[in-house]
């Protein structure tokens, strides 16, 4: 199955070793530059908006199945499927964002622990409760 | 860039007609059968654990950018991005569910709206928050 990129991550954070492991521990505002031709599929999305962004770790190991919680040795391995680890068979990452700021096929969200160029795969919105849909 | 199946879910719902659109909607419990090759990465996951699961809509249409939301033809287009219709660019399916039971290479969730024989393509803990980690 073929998954494509629709967009690249902009970010400050170019080193995945200075990369917090989630982006509520400190992850910087990034800019997603979205390409051209699946820019009109960002239309309603406006300042505030809260989203997911899903990337694509494109530079982690995809035959890792466990790994010790969070880096630590000390603890015991766990499956991955049951940690956030980009090292993963489908390095698939989840980042729940705000916007901070819609510019010309590109938005400013944060806060995001993907480095610069990360690609992007997928967006979707945060879901309230079934009585705000 | 490739992306595998891991498994796939085994549900009594057949037609994407009668799916509800969340899975919070009235959505059934199902099985996902893993891979054998994979599952040593389940390791950990019990009944009770709160997992997010991504589905590879494998059926959906892949050019479509807008979408009247939630169907209703009488509401405006919004771009899919501020969606969770399954046509997308890439479409992937993301399921907020409850493990009910852990079998062999399998766990039965819910609930969760994709039908019978929708590929699996990752599956992540729901995170709490910092402090819980």
């Amino acid at each position: 199955m073929n998954i494509e990129s629709i967009g690249v991550v902009r970010s400050d954070l170019v080193d995945p070793g200075d990369a917090p492991r989630q982006g509520d521990e400190g992850a910087p505002d990034a800019w997603l530059e979205i390409d051209e031709a699946v820019r009109s599929g960002l239309e309603g999305i406006q300042t505030g908006t809260e989203l997911l962004v899903l990337t694509w770790f494109d530079r982690a190991r995809r035959d890792v199945l466990s790994v010790h919680p969070r880096g630590d040795m000390g603890r015991p391995e766990i499956g991955v499927f049951l940690t956030r680890s980009p090292d993963r068979p489908n390095p698939i990452g989840l980042h729940r964002v705000t916007v901070m700021e819609v510019g010309r096929g590109r938005l400013r969200v944060g806060p995001i622990e993907a480095v610069d160029g990360t690609p992007v795969v997928d967006i979707k919105p945060v879901l309230g409760t079934v009585d705000e849909r």
